[in-house]
């Protein structure tokens, strides 16, 4: 999406080590307008797979997941870090690496949202390693739903995440796609 | 705000101690045309008072602070509890009593986008004990920015909040309060 892009040249920064800073615009000052149009068009790209729920995780897939779900006309569930006392004893738990954290995270859906026979198409912020999507999707599928479709704002496809998710056979869309980060570089596909 | 409130008559539910679950809609899972139609009554209420950013925390102030933010055309910042990487090494960090975690959790800011002179609207999903709000408060206060008014989606006036804030000065607009959550009940305003 090149509104996106041109966002992405003109205030992201390289940080190095395959980090992206774009908190200007997507991780700590969100652009609303910005977000809206990203959820537009990632809707406008699933509109055909039949999605009944949107699933995310928390914190920075919220903004994309819920712009996402207001164009489509779904509910959104984001999956939780930390079991809030909200929730019931009995819930859907997987482990996740967090590279930026250098440690597991656990990721936490109730049962109440997420049902047999859904079917969820995944918004997240970022498609890198893949590892926070496989844990959603792994959440998804414990929950005896079908999972529809992955749909990111920004891909880094140098980590590999792309690869990491083709067993799932379904669509997968990113909006930004980096091919390379090397030096202070960013190479859009 | 009518929609509001009979969707927590509906669906929300009094778990005792004050704590109100609303995860169907609000914290977990998201009804995205609520949201909006919140975030569209927060804008009509604080049309005039001249806000440049809208300030909330991290994670279920998120979805009604972003659209809040869509409708008054406005960037968002919301408070991380942990320092990102991508976070410079100089930030704004205040401390800030969780009652739901028991413990005290960080609200941290970049001054990168706060900025002294912005006049900045705190939205959140609760006011309760106003520890939160506060904590916010202070972040934009240490970053030199005025405090033009505080909103949220549920108030619980019994604990106390709208006190704890009075010495702001500004407005402060809840789009349903609950005055009572004795036994099993939920009585509103």
């Amino acid at each position: 999406m090149q509104e996106l892009i041109e966002r992405i040249r003109r205030e992201g920064r390289n940080l190095g080590g395959g980090i992206l800073k774009v908190d200007g615009f997507i991780n700590h000052q969100v652009d609303p307008a910005l977000m809206d149009a990203c959820g537009r068009e990632l809707a406008r790209r699933f509109a055909s797979v039949g999605a009944t729920k949107i699933l995310t995780a928390e914190i920075s897939g919220i903004a994309p997941a819920l712009t996402t779900a207001m164009h489509m006309g779904l509910p959104v569930v984001y999956a939780r870090k930390h079991k809030p006392i909200t929730m019931p004893d009995q819930v859907f738990l997987t482990l996740s690496p967090s590279h930026t954290k250098g440690r597991m995270v656990e990721l936490i859906v109730s049962p109440e949202y997420l049902a047999g026979g859904e079917r969820v198409l995944i918004i997240d912020d970022f498609l890198a390693t893949g590892a926070t999507i496989l844990g959603l999707a792994r959440l998804a599928q414990t929950a005896g739903a079908v999972i529809v479709g992955v749909g990111t704002l920004i891909e880094k496809s140098f980590e590999g995440g792309r690869a990491a998710l083709a067993h799932l056979n379904i669509p997968i869309e990113s909006l930004a796609c980096i091919v390379s980060m090397d030096g202070e570089q960013i190479v859009f596909a």
